[in-house]
């Protein structure tokens, strides 16, 4: 067989059994041999960048590397923003990067460029494929090397992929993720033990169910107070789970969270830092008189240690979970809270929420917070544009649950082609776009900042009007059946039919301030 | 003043003074300085990759880098696609890549990167700026850098942007483009005077009106053939011009096409090799019993050495010039050929053509070799994507000339979101969409690299269809006009109108094969 058969039928065999492509002429006989491994479901893009970000929705999903196919050095560079969000929340995922023939590579052929020195800046391993007697030895190693967590880039000259004399290697097994050593568990349990304010971050796997609980365990035996990091990649949440609020966004409100913190506790999660750097502000909200603990670091066992400390600290606590509850369906203004209200009162059970809502996202957390058991994923790098192409992958992963897309309009832009792909695999995805016609997040910056915002030319920089986009035009032209929603009671009827309803749709949420 | 302030005083004062933007938090400040400089031209994208293939376009018409302005790592990611094919048409370019302040430089937040590595991959010219009171010079050193030709890259950490203590540079003159030597001259004159075959290969600023005529000389008194490189940044062409043929894409054609040639003079290209390797197929074209001699490379002044030549080798000859000619105005389906005839008949004077038909290019270069005097923008680098954004770029640069974008439908998904800046700037382009509902190219290339392309899932891959895009509904969403032509006659229709009207327009050509 050749290369590229061998490539796909080890893949397949090490559990790797979806690939989201978007090909060119150096990647025709990887797709020429999808026929050969019926196995690998191929999921077409019109663009790299929704191949990477669903590839992350799918590990996030499932724990399991994607592979994404993608075309030479500039078809990488269109996946870039989305591998660095998956790279920032450890999402597992394996790019098989097409290449021209090794013979070729000494031409300099207009499409020719540095492709490996680009992909160390996002991959915890790179290989390129010498011979297709190698190649399959490659993809074991490829996805032996990320296992739960890395991104691995395989670069496949053309060649490698078409000539014969490959053959299908077998998997090696994934290492189950290192534990926390025991002294350390018991430093941290000695930490809660005392009569110092004490914060719990968790990130990670920590904030998986398991991890909630055990920290809900501990929170609730020794007074310590519960947070997840900002942009966890996805969290556990709704009715019967411990409640637990983020770290705050803003500089100021991340400062006033952990005002008096004397303990900050970390599980799966790095210390926080602002997202940006702020003239006057100090980098990070961690106040001078506190110390950081790390009981686990992201990639080791955090449920584990979790559970272990709360065996140390609080062995017979219980708990305080959420009840169910949900918000009254609100009427009359669509406004980001109404939305926020809209969706907490509809929100399925079992529902996946992709949420690049950004500005448009405030009360969101809050009002879907007692809603039937879902998962979160969050926007993990602050690579806008992450939002439509996870929904497709997480709804790939996971084609029996729905998935609800809570997307900034301007950010939907980066990445709109991926609503094609949603209808072209009928995903069960109900994208709701914010639409406040800007981008708004970049007129709080601003003035965050201190830059002077007065000046019209500046925000005329930050205005999406002139022309406004019509997202159900937009959508209807990419196949997903889409309606507008201008007040609360539109949304929650189109909300509902779009629920009720497989396959994808689009809201387009006029929304005001 | 700010740093801010002085970079774009600075670049303002070296002629740079056009800024395609697609901006974030750590450029809040350049944003802000936009109204203290209001000679600075700020163009919105939604999209890096909009800016950076404007900026593509931008440069080509003027012969000047427009400047751009990119989001930290993950935004000059989305920039790279059209970045590559910039590199690879020699077009000047500065970016602006903003970074997080110096002292959140190394807390590792969410939006940090390689930066550096990445630039390095597409720059002719990398620096940080490292202080408000160097950023200026810094920004005299860029536009100096790139001359007319090559990318600079300069990152700005928002913090050198806010602070004060910066003030203007004065410019740089721009060097001229080096000049061949005599010796050179009189070798290829020689190899002219010979009775072997001879090839002359155009690229670079020897495919300008100058370098076409020298070159119609030169051939009209020697007998050696005249050619371009495949794809050619921007060549004049049109009656009134030298008849010169473009060296065929397909390796087979291309081999062909020099097949008997004994010399293959080089004017501002480089020797061609194929796009990709092909399984059995050598590299290149190039005959093996065949000598290369470089005339000019790529960045000297090759239109002075076509006319030094042409003095020594064919002091009196005159070039043959095309004479004025339209096809006729076809009727009935409309294939690939009626639109081109259809492109042919109507193409005005001075227009501008961005050429990324692909496949559905056949028979336009033949039917519109006649038309009145225009100008032909290609693809430089084989990265898809590029057409959208460079019509915009050069609409900006010659907003007295009508922009005719011919566009493959699959390519237009990359950077779709282009057409809001087309309707934002009011542009006067039209837009063909060449609508074949596939990736052509690509079934093309799958039988071409001798891939078994019978398989199911294979076509599938290649398939746009399942759903058909609507380019129509699409456009409309960004608030272009745009109409459906499915005749020769209604696409000479709409684009009457189009062509009659200023602004953007768009049209969905529904092509039969």
């Amino acid at each position: 067989m050749n290369g590229a058969q061998a490539l796909i039928r080890t893949f397949v065999d090490a559990g790797v059994d979806v690939c989201f492509a978007n090909p060119g002429t150096s990647e025709m006989h990887f797709v020429a041999a999808l026929d050969d491994v019926p196995e690998m479901r191929a999921v077409l893009t019109l663009f790299e960048g929704v191949a990477t970000g669903a590839a992350d929705g799918y590990a996030r999903m499932t724990g399991r590397p994607a592979a994404t196919l993608l075309h030479l050095g500039p078809g990488m560079g269109n996946g870039l923003a989305n591998l660095h969000n998956a790279r920032r929340g450890r999402a597992p995922m394996v790019n098989v990067v097409g290449d021209h023939a090794r013979s070729h590579k000494r031409l300099d052929a207009p499409l020719e460029s540095d492709i490996d020195a680009v992909a160390g800046t996002f991959s915890s391993w790179v290989r390129r494929s010498l011979s297709p007697a190698d190649v399959a030895a490659d993809a074991v190693d490829a996805v032996a090397a990320v296992g739960s967590g890395g991104i691995a880039t395989l670069v496949l000259p053309a060649d490698v992929s078409w000539e014969d004399g490959a053959e299908p290697a077998a998997p090696r097994s994934v290492r189950p993720a290192p534990q926390v050593a025991p002294s350390v568990v018991e430093g941290v349990a000695a930490v809660l033990g005392g009569d110092e304010p004490v914060v719990l971050l968790l990130g990670g796997d920590a904030v998986s169910e398991d991890g909630l609980l055990a920290a809900g365990q501990i929170t609730a035996g020794t007074g310590a107070r519960l947070m997840t990091e900002t942009f966890p990649a996805r969290t556990a949440r709704g009715a019967g789970l411990p409640d637990v609020t983020r770290l705050p966004y803003p500089p100021e409100m991340a400062i006033a969270a952990l005002a008096g913190t004397r303990h900050l506790v970390l599980a799966g999660a790095t210390a926080p830092v602002h997202f940006f750097g702020y003239p006057g502000v100090p980098g990070h909200p961690v106040p001078e008189d506190c110390t950081v603990h790390l009981l686990s670091e992201p990639g080791e066992d955090g449920v584990a240690a979790l559970r272990a400390l709360a065996g140390l600290a609080a062995p017979d606590a219980e708990p305080v979970l959420i009840e169910a509850s949900r918000p009254e369906l609100p009427t009359g203004e669509l406004t980001p809270r109404t939305m926020a209200a809209v969706i907490g009162a509809l929100l399925p059970e079992r529902a996946i929420v992709v949420d690049e809502a950004l500005t448009s996202g405030v009360g969101l957390m809050e009002l879907t917070s007692g809603a039937p058991r879902h998962d979160w994923l969050a926007l993990t790098g602050g690579a806008i544009g992450d939002g439509l192409p996870m929904a497709l992958g997480a709804a790939v992963a996971c084609p029996d649950r729905p998935v609800i897309g809570i997307q900034a309009d301007g950010s939907a832009m980066y990445t709109i082609s991926a609503l094609w792909s949603h209808a072209r695999e009928q995903a069960d995805i109900t994208t709701i776009i914010c639409d406040n016609g800007s981008y708004a997040i970049l007129q709080h910056e601003l003035s965050r900042v201190g830059a002077a915002n007065d000046g019209e030319r500046a925000a005329t920089l930050l205005d999406l009007g002139g022309p406004g986009l019509d997202f159900v035009s937009i959508a209807q032209g990419m196949g997903v059946p889409a309606t507008r929603a201008t007040t609360a009671e539109e949304l929650a009827d189109q909300l509902r039919t779009a629920l009720a309803e497989p396959g994808p749709h689009l809201i387009d949420a006029v929304l005001r301030s």
